[in-house]
Order: structure tokens, then C-alpha cells, then sequence
């Protein structure tokens, strides 16, 4: 078998046991197993524990032994001491993959933490068993129905698949991109990587068919060489999308003890990541943000953006887009020629400026007049992509207040079907978020990427069209 | 009357007359009326058009002449070549201030835009009467209750007062900041500034015993030299901070076809706020972050931080505050001495790591165990200042899924009242949108400020902090 074979199995497995489950569900170690049982993993699925009878209504068993069908999968989350001879028990139960769930081992920085880390690797190598861990939050699946360690759901499966060396951050992606639309098709947290490590997790998802999309948060790794020769090959198929964190020296301190990661220079790391074609990105919702923009728009590399303020007081919001866009290397040409003509056409001369940001306050009441702005600059030859800014609270005030926004929404999805060009949505939460995220959703859901400010979005596309960049200048070469 | 009287006067209209209200109560022009209504202004209230009976109820006046008693202030949403035959009807009825929505006039670049500015101007100074705008959505004023145009409520008074050039911004502002905390004291979009200005708002804020801190949205002005004095003056007794729109060659052109102003290079304006002691932000965001920490934080020049996370999952999100806070010059001393001592009596070794940040996974679900935290954070001689992350989603689902946050918000409203440092809250939004911003809306009735990230966090704070250092240094020199 070869690796990415063997990682390909971690992501489905037919059969889990959770050791560690307990009689108290309130417990960190049984939430594994309530949230496998609340996302329906269609597998067999097992307790073990030392003492206890049922956790969720599930039978608990004194050992792995004890269980009388196979087992693919383990999630330990038992004290780190008796770990090792956990995993002789895995072995002896013919389990394929363990994730480790408990710290205590390299990352405490202590002499005992590492010898216990170096004892279960290597009984967990000589007993053909890929370990995932330890000090970290394992495997997610949607299409295996195995969640992220704790949430109740698994979320609709997708092609954007992630690795991340903290759970933490993995679970914080997962929840906040998921509600963004972003749809997963594997996750993996893999902490202090003692076996299972980004390089493998990388080279899978590199010639998995059902990844288009890579996004990675990396504290460190021991071998740079190979990853950045990894990134950058990969790279030359599909987006890699990385932040990186431990890039101040507090942070690369803190990285130290949290994953027990030699985190290396953020010059180092900044300039290996360019080289290799990958997409870094600085924070959380900025790799949201920026995985959004690949999954949802068709590849362009042409940087010119048109932006349309739809909404009463759109003025204020146009010199920001100007701004926001101009700083991150986006052009913004004025709207000339035919374009031009065509919308003077329609649009009234009052309340509008026909530049570029476009400030068409009088749109955001009037769908039709929104549908033909959006169509006139979808077919204009100087533009590369579109980037609508709606103000909700805005709209709903002035225009659609008993109606709501399903006129305007219709309008979206309907664009969406025609639009030649990739376009997205900027919707910024001010006062009233509720009708603000409800928009989103539906958005959302019509694959249009919705972002919160125009910076945001700016730096997004900006990542986006870097890439598609990159890409054409490596098959020009 | 002086010029600071003049202005004050602008903010406590006893009666309000709305030209242009009209029986469309949907129409752009009524807004204005009906969130006066909705708002409960307390003054005398009349309606003024041409044509029409009544408008949300109230008798609509043919002229400005019929009505019966004094009108101190008038809002005129009527198209600009009728205005300033309006202007004579105000200067005749011995109206005071007139706010002028209307747009047409030099921000559209036209020759006779530019004339009819002159004349409205001219008719309004030989009238006594001080013009705000025109092409702006005028004042706001909540112990007045007077609303910002449209808003359906003035929302409470407090001791933050802004000034925007644009509407637009000026509206999202108010939306957000009110959401996130923030309580305004007084409010104004001048738009093109043809009378009122900058110069007029600033010095009145200046001097304005209820305003402590001031915000401003500005695209340029007419006399720089004039206005980095007094903004040079202003912040040696309270902090201004200036989100400055226009800085890009695209943003530059869109603000003068917005309000018609000179936006001058982004080094220029970048160097005199730095030189006057001004705080400046890039975006909307962090213009309502920065007001946020003015507004609840007690001076600090100091930048020592500890940044305590006590979720699940936190080590990831250390390493990214660590990232963060560093970044922008704050500084991340290690927990030593008496501290540490304190703090590992009553810390569990497992699952804590006792660094900067400390990464507490255990205490967000042990109110106690926070509560000794945040008090031996508070005594430590190396602190300045301290920021705890919690994340709402995992604190729910691994701790308090059945009881809510109450146990914990109420260790936040006690170490409010005690805490000798500076302190903010992190709560970022994720999956959980509802029960987070319930959280953020308590803590913020606490005074305490709440951030949405660690990166904004990490910003607002050193804005806050720079400031201070600033401060201080004119007291030294």
C-alpha cells in the first residue's frame, strides 16, 4: 500500500472505538462520541472504557478486545501514561489508524513527553498502524459522516479539503467557513505529527480527485525541503492556501509548546511560500475568505474589477472599495465606450455616478435596474471580474421594509446562472445581522462568495487572481 | 454667537420642518420624518411639500411660511435647482440651521452645480443661517433625539462624538459601533461642507465639555494647514481618530465625485495626522474598534500584554495573538515570578500552558478558576493590560450546553468592577452567531470592550495605547 493509499483509508473508516468514552457525556473525552452519533456516522461505532456502562445509550467495553467486530479506527483520549499500551491493544485488534486525542508528549517539552511519543510511534509503525496525533483533534469526512471532533454535524460534502496543526483552529475554519458556505471534503488536525505529518496529508490531497482546493494552517515542520519541493508541485494542479502561524518570535515560542514545532523565520517561510506558488494568507478569515474565492469563481488572472455600490449612501463606500482594492494591486478602470452608453441608457443621471466604484444608490430598490448594471458589466471587454457591495440594513430600510429581499436575491441568482465572469457579493454586517446573515445564507447557496467588507473581499480576490497569475505564467514558460 | 455656540446650537433643534416629505412614506424624501416620529424627537415636528395631505400623520404644510409656530431647523429632499428659492423661505421664517440631503450641487462636477452652491451659501450666510451639507444626511443627536437619517432610533448617549463626510459611512458606522457598544454623543455628515466644516465640528468636539473622545470620516479639505493645527491642539485634550477615505490614485477621483473634495496624497495625510497626534485607522472597522477602547478603557501608555485563552482548542488561536499582538508592537512578556507561582497553585498541569499567552483550555468551563486568573493577571506587576479569548461555540458545546454563558459573563461583570488594568474580550464569531453576539451585547453593557478577532484586537489596543505613549510625551517634554 502506498502512503497517499493509506491516508486515502484514514478518511473512512467502516468501524470507530472511542476509548475514553465515559458514563459523563459532559466530559471532553465522550464528546467524540457524541458527535459521531449526532452526524449519523454510518459505521460501526464503539466505547471503551476501563469502567462504565453506556455513554449516549452505547455500550461501553472494559477493552478493545472486548469488541467483537473489527475496528478500521481509534480515538483515544485516555491519560498519555497509558497510551503505549493502548496501542500494543490496537495492534493486537488489527486496527489501522489511531488519533490521539490526549497531549502530554513532545509539545510539553519535557524528557518523559518525548520518550512516550517516540514508544507509540514506533509500536505503532512495527504494528502497521498509521497514527494520527498526538495532541490533536483527528479526521472529518462528510461523505464518511465523520465530523470534527465535538460538532454535531458533518456539513454538505464539497471539494475544498483542509490540514491544520491545531485543532483548535481547524475546528474555528471549519465552523466559521462552513456558515460562509464553504464545503468541506476533508479535514484532518494532526498536532504534533509523529507519524501522520502535512507531507503525507499534502501529497494525498495532492492527486486527490475530490480536492480541488487545499487549505492548510502549519506551525512548523521538520523537514522544509521536501514540503516547499511538495507545495510547489502541488501547486502546479490545484490552490494551496496556507497560514502560517508562530511568525513573531512570541509566536514561535508559543507554537514550540503548543505542537512542539520548530516554527523557522517568517522571511524564510514567506519567500519558500511565494517560490512555490502557494497563497499565503495571514489569519483565519483570511483563509476563509480566500478558499471561498477558489471554490466558488472560475479561474481568472485578469485584475481588473469593477465594483457597484447598490445601496442608499454608497459614496462613502465607493472611495473605501477604491481604496481597499487599489492597496491590494487590483485595477479599477473607469467605465468607458458602450458600457458606458448603455448604462446611461437606464440609469437616472441623479443619485448615480458612473465611474468606477460604480454609486448606483437607486439600484438597491430597483431590481430590474440592478439586473441590467450587472449584465452591461458582465460583457464589458475591460473587466475582469465584479464585485457587487449591497448594504442590508441599508435596502431594507428605504426600499424593501415589508417585503424583504427576495426581489434583489432573485436578481443574484439569476446572474449567477448567465455571468460570464466571476463576480462576488459584499454584504457588511452593521445593526441588523440577522436579515444580513440570512442573505448571506441564500447566497451563499447559489454558489456566490459573500464577504463582510471590502477589504476583505479585495484581498480575497487579489489572492484568487495572484494564483490564476502564477499559473499562467508557469504554461507560458 | 460664536462659532463653537453656532454649532452646539445645530445639535438641539427645538422644532424640525422635513421639505420635501411627501404622502410616499417609502420615498427617500419622508425618511427623514419618519425616523423622527419613530425616534420620538421631542420638539415640534412639521411636514413641508407642495403637494399632499399628510405624511406618517402629519399635516403636510404648502410652504415653510404657513406654518404656525418658530422652526429652528430645516431637512431639504427636494431636487437642487428649487433650493434656493427654499433658502429665501428659510432665511424669511427665521429658520437657524438648514440641513441640505439633496445631491447636484459641485460634488457633480458641473458648472452650474458649482453656481448653486455658491448661491445657496451666500443667500444662507447674509441670512444668518448655518448650511449643513448639502449632499449629506445632516446631525445626530440622541439626548436631543434626534436620529441619523433613516435610523429608526437614537440609541443611548455617551461620550463618543463623530463627524463624517460621508452619509454612507457615516450610517454603517453608527449601525455597527451602537451594535458593538459604542454610545455616541453627538453625530454629523457635512457632505460637500459648503458652510459647516471639518474645521467648525472639530472645534466645537474640541471644546465640548460632553464629548471625550472624537471619530471622523474625512475625503479632504479645503484648508490643510488650518485643520492639522487644530487637530494638533484637539488631541492634546482628547483622542481624535480619523479614518482618512481617498487614499489610492482610484480612491482620490472617487471622493471627488463623492463630496467633492481635494483629497491630497496618502504620505501627506499619513505624516500631518501622525505630526497632530491623531489616531488613524484604515477601514470602518477599525475606526468602531479604536472608538470601542476609548470609550471603555482607562489610560494605558504601557504595551505589556497577556492575552489568557480559555477555550478548547487554544493553542492555535495563541500562537495567532501572539502573531497579532506582535505585529503591531505590543509587547508579550513571559509570566514569571510571583505570577507563575500563583498561578500554579490552582492550575491544572494538563491542558494548560503556562506562557504568554496562556493557554487556559480547562477555565472556560471552571468560573472559579477564570475568575483567580484574570485577578493574578490584574496584580502582576509586568501587565499592562490583559485580553481573554473565548470562544462561544466550544465553550457551549463542551461546558455549558444546557445552562448558557450566566456563570461566566457574570465572572466578566465582577472583574469589571475590580480590575485595575485595562481589559478586552475576544469573541469570534464562528458557527454559533446568535448565542455569541448575545454574549458580546452583555459584556458591552458592562463597559467592557469586545473584539472580534485577535488581529483587531491587537490593533484597536495599540491605537489606543500609541495615543497614550503620545499623550504622555507631551506631559514629558
Amino acid at each position: 500500500m502506498n502512503s497517499a493509499n493509506s491516508i486515502e483509508s484514514i478518511f473512512h473508516p467502516r468501524s470507530i472505538a472511542v476509548i475514553g468514552a465515559s458514563e459523563d457525556e459532559q466530559k471532553l473525552s465522550s464528546s467524540f462520541l457524541g458527535s459521531l452519533l449526532a452526524a449519523e456516522f454510518e459505521g460501526e461505532l464503539y466505547a471503551v472504557n476501563a469502567k462504565g456502562e453506556k455513554s449516549f445509550g452505547i455500550k461501553i467495553y472494559p477493552s478493545l478486545n472486548d469488541i467483537p467486530g473489527p475496528v478500521d479506527h481509534v480515538i483515544i483520549s485516555i491519560p498519555a501514561e497509558v497510551i503505549p499500551s493502548i496501542i500494543d491493544d490496537c495492534v493486537a485488534k488489527g486496527v489501522k489508524t489511531a488519533h490521539i486525542f490526549s497531549s502530554g508528549f513532545s509539545e510539553s517539552g519535557t524528557e518523559r513527553g518525548r520518550q512516550l511519543e517516540e514508544l507509540i510511534v514506533r509500536k505503532a509503525v512495527e504494528g502497521g498502524i498509521r497514527l494520527i496525533g498526538p495532541n490533536c483533534i483527528g479526521i472529518y469526512c462528510p461523505a464518511a459522516r465523520v465530523p470534527l471532533c465535538g460538532m454535531p454535524s458533518v456539513g454538505e460534502s464539497g471539494t475544498v479539503s483542509f490540514l491544520s496543526q491545531s485543532g483548535g483552529n481547524a475546528e474555528r475554519l471549519c465552523d466559521m467557513a462552513r456558515k460562509r458556505g464553504v464545503k468541506f471534503n476533508k479535514g484532518i488536525s494532526f498536532g504534533n505529527a509523529a507519524d501522520v505529518n502535512a507531507l503525507d496529508i499534502l501529497g494525498y490531497y495532492a492527486v486527490d480527485p475530490e480536492t480541488k482546493t487545499i487549505g492548510g494552517y502549519l506551525e512548523g515542520v521538520r523537514d522544509g525541503e521536501k514540503l516547499f519541493q511538495l507545495l510547489k508541485d502541488t501547486s502546479r494542479e490545484k490552490p494551496v492556501v496556507i497560514w502560517k502561524g508562530g511568525q513573531s518570535s512570541v509566536g514561535v515560542e508559543t507554537a514550540a509548546s503548543h505542537t512542539g514545532s520548530l516554527a523557522g523565520s517568517s522571511e524564510v517561510w514567506t519567500a519558500a511560500l511565494k517560490q512555490s506558488g502557494v497563497v499565503k494568507v495571514d489569519s483565519l478569515e483570511e483563509l476563509a475568505d480566500t478558499l471561498l474565492a477558489f471554490q466558488d469563481m472560475q479561474p481568472t488572472a485578469g485584475k481588473r474589477a469593477v465594483v457597484v455600490a447598490v445601496t442608499a449612501g454608497s459614496g462613502g463606500i465607493s472611495v473605501a472599495a477604491a481604496d481597499a482594492f487599489s492597496d491590494v494591486g487590483l485595477e479599477m478602470l473607469p467605465i468607458r465606450g458602450e458600457t458606458k452608453e448603455k448604462l446611461d441608457t437606464f440609469v437616472p443621471a441623479a443619485g448615480a455616478i458612473l465611474r468606477n466604484p460604480l454609486d448606483i444608490s437607486v439600484a438597491g430598490g430597483n431590481p430590474d435596474m440592478l439586473r441590467k448594471i450587472l449584465e452591461a458589466i458582465d460583457s464589458d471587454p475591460y473587466t475582469d471580474f465584479l464585485a457587487v457591495y449591497f448594504n442590508v440594513d441599508s435596502a431594507l430600510r428605504y426600499y424593501w421594509q415589508a417585503r424583504g429581499l427576495s426581489p434583489i436575491e432573485a436578481v443574484f441568482a439569476e446572474f449567477k446562472k448567465k455571468a460570464t465572469k466571476p463576480f462576488v457579493v459584499i454584504l457588511q454586517p452593521t445593526g441588523n445581522e440577522d436579515d444580513r446573515a440570512a442573505m448571506e445564507t441564500n447566497l451563499a447557496r447559489m454558489g456566490i462568495p459573500v464577504y463582510h467588507t471590502v477589504e476583505r473581499a479585495g484581498k480575497a480576490i487579489a489572492n484568487f487572481t495572484q494564483y490564476w497569475e502564477y499559473r499562467h505564467g508557469l504554461s507560458e514558460a
